[in-house]
């Protein structure tokens, strides 16, 4: 692979983590400059890549410094959620290929913007969506691609993830999703399921998302919180949240599939995506780790507890290819590994100059979710309509292409 | 018990299944007529009242002939979904007692017909929803009751059951689903699901339903069915069905709580109705039936499977008095017992001319769901408005009640 020079913009907690366990430890990319508005973050990330790499990279609180240097082929960008796409589009401007970290868009206008970038500068804009490279999902996208459930006509999911302490006292309240959870009222999360539904539903390669409507329960489960974990922090004690505890999302696709998205990140619960695929023959149920086949399960009608967890039996048949290999060579870095072969995907088109596998128009549908959703919320539950970012491209179906890490 | 005389009307397989299992087997009631507009099954129902009770009853196709017996105090309706409401509005003004089989309305009309007739009659008319007495449901009723789960903010269910073979094949083609499936799009069935969230949320007693939203699928799964399993049934083969295949419904509560429900009846599946009650402290989900108690099992957050099916320990502590009394007489009748309940809870009311544990405001809010998704679908999710048919009664809590049957 040849050799590639990055720069990384933001080392919060997850930038951190993926410098350190899936960036630096990749032996064809080098790390040039590291940007954080804290100095303390910058400091750590300098010190991470002198001790794995021995280069010394620009320490620098302005991300243009960053995008200023000509040997940098590529920005990796993990900042808070409202920076993205800002240091996104001048990045494409200044020539470099972006890998962007997940998170909704705040305007639409915004996601025209990243479009525009990329139609201007031709320089390919991925959203790091890990999930869509989770075993599980791809097992189930194999599946659906080899026919095994008919006619897909619903998916689901959620970013079900108790985030309780994360938001009200993580990183001594210096949290991006604090000044969120306090302002916003929106699915502000929403593509760890719905970019691995995206992909088993075609959108953008032969199908889109056409409408939304999204209602959200009540904020009850922060105040809660803060009231039995911190009786005493004055300032969060008396703060109400806008952002509903459970937002739903329905969205309605060109070819008549529905969505159904659900945040779920303030109330007591166990950690899941909720991912589901329902088709004419066949289904794949995350909560349950389950997969029914029609003319095979249906004796378990009314005892479907005899098959959870069967999907362990199909992944020996029905392991992706991807993961396939990275089983071969062994499972690195965060989150399940998922980390490891989005980045890798990511690096593997910078370093081929080749389209990245999750591509600029994923990026404003997905991230336009959010946007629309709170348009939606605040509506009512108004239908609303999802922008056509592709401009009609979508009429064409997926090209294949040469990367080991096509989705 | 005082002895009392019913009259049954709709013979179909829920009629004569509740006649044979559940109606008959009381011994303080009845059965002194039966009605169907087919003869076979009148005949078949007036062979089951000769042989469990030796009494001969009178055997019509015209409900109104048992309407007119002065001697009848209470109506069994488990007619086509059609003609609920029709009979139940006949039935109250003749003076008797209505226990009417659930299902969708057709119009809001036909909902606030029911209010008037029991407001102008007060004859009480009891939606025979038996999955308000699941085990389950009841035991899930006792903690949020107990506030085990804190403040409840979200609920969903579904009606998550393959019923391709009934609706396309059913009943020689004479069952009443296939003609709704054929003509309609909407969330047919919800009560199976709503009814217990309801109880859940004091729907009707302190909180009303106030908005939804409703998006429905493609409708794919009975063609395909159709083509596989009858592809020399010319008739049906052509047919072109209307129903979505899923449809999502969305609630919004009075006090801020939503709540979600799933029509899934028409793709490959096992059966679930898919509760879920969400509160600031802990969830009770079905699909995995398990209980999630904050500051008890958060250790399982990324590894929920090791707590599937956890909830089997709850039920010793938390068992409903209903069910825990029901155990020691001894579980009787279809649907896992539910049946039983619902019908001696209503017998009871009729003996003891009181009021139902589910009354004719619970019947029209809940029945109004099917109308207003169709609206709702019709116009691309619209948002309609969920009518108060209490006209300001909602704002009374329950009443507690003596009956061993109250909710």
């Amino acid at each position: 692979m040849n050799k590639i020079n990055v720069g990384v913009i933001g080392l919060g907690l997850r930038g951190s983590m993926l410098l350190k366990g899936v960036i630096l430890p990749i032996d064809y990319v080098e790390v040039l400059g590291v940007c954080d508005l804290y100095e303390d973050r910058t400091k750590k990330g300098f010190d991470a890549v002198v001790e794995a790499k021995g280069n010394e990279p620009l320490c620098t609180s302005d991300y243009r410094d960053l995008l200023d240097m000509p040997e940098i082929d590529a920005i990796v960008i993990t900042s808070a959620w409202e920076s993205h796409i800002q240091i996104a589009v001048e990045a494409m401007n200044a020539g470099k290929y972006v890998g962007m970290e997940v998170g909704g868009a705040y305007s639409i206008e915004d996601c025209w913007k990243l479009v525009h970038a990329y139609e201007k500068t031709k320089m390919p804009c991925m959203l790091m969506e890990n999930c869509c490279y989770g075993r599980n999902e791809l097992m189930v996208l194999n599946m659906v691609k080899q026919g095994l459930f008919g006619d897909i006509v619903h998916c689901a999911g959620g970013y079900h993830h108790d985030l309780r302490e994360e938001i009200a006292f993580g990183n001594e309240n210096r949290h991006y999703r604090l000044r969120n959870y306090l302002n916003r009222n929106c699915e502000n999360y929403p593509t760890h399921e719905l970019g691995p539904i995206a992909k088993v539903l075609n959108i953008n390669k032969g199908n889109r998302m056409l409408t939304l409507n999204s209602v959200a329960s009540k904020a009850a489960g922060l105040e809660e919180y803060i009231k039995q974990k911190k009786p005493n922090d004055a300032e969060l004690l008396n703060a109400k949240f806008l952002q509903g505890d459970i937002v739903t999302t329905i969205i309605k696709c060109a070819h008549g599939e529905t969505i159904t998205l659900t945040l779920d990140t303030t109330l007591p619960r166990s950690y899941s995506r909720g991912f589901c695929v329902r088709g004419t023959k066949g289904a794949y149920e995350e909560q349950t780790h389950s997969i029914f086949l029609d003319d095979v399960h249906n004796k378990y009608d009314f005892d479907w507890r005899q098959q959870w967890g069967n999907a362990d039996k199909y992944i020996e048949q029905y392991e992706h290819p991807i993961w396939k290999e990275y089983i071969k060579e062994g499972i690195r870095g965060g989150h399940d590994g998922m980390d490891w072969l989005v980045f890798n995907a990511f690096f593997e088109s910078v370093a081929n100059k080749t389209q990245t596998p999750i591509d600029v128009y994923d990026a404003a549908a997905w991230m336009s979710i959010s946007v629309l959703s709170e348009q939606s919320i605040a509506g009512g539950g108004a239908t609303v309509y999802i922008p056509d970012f592709t401009n009609g491209k979508w009429l064409q179906p997926q090209k294949k292409t040469d990367s080991k890490y096509s989705l």
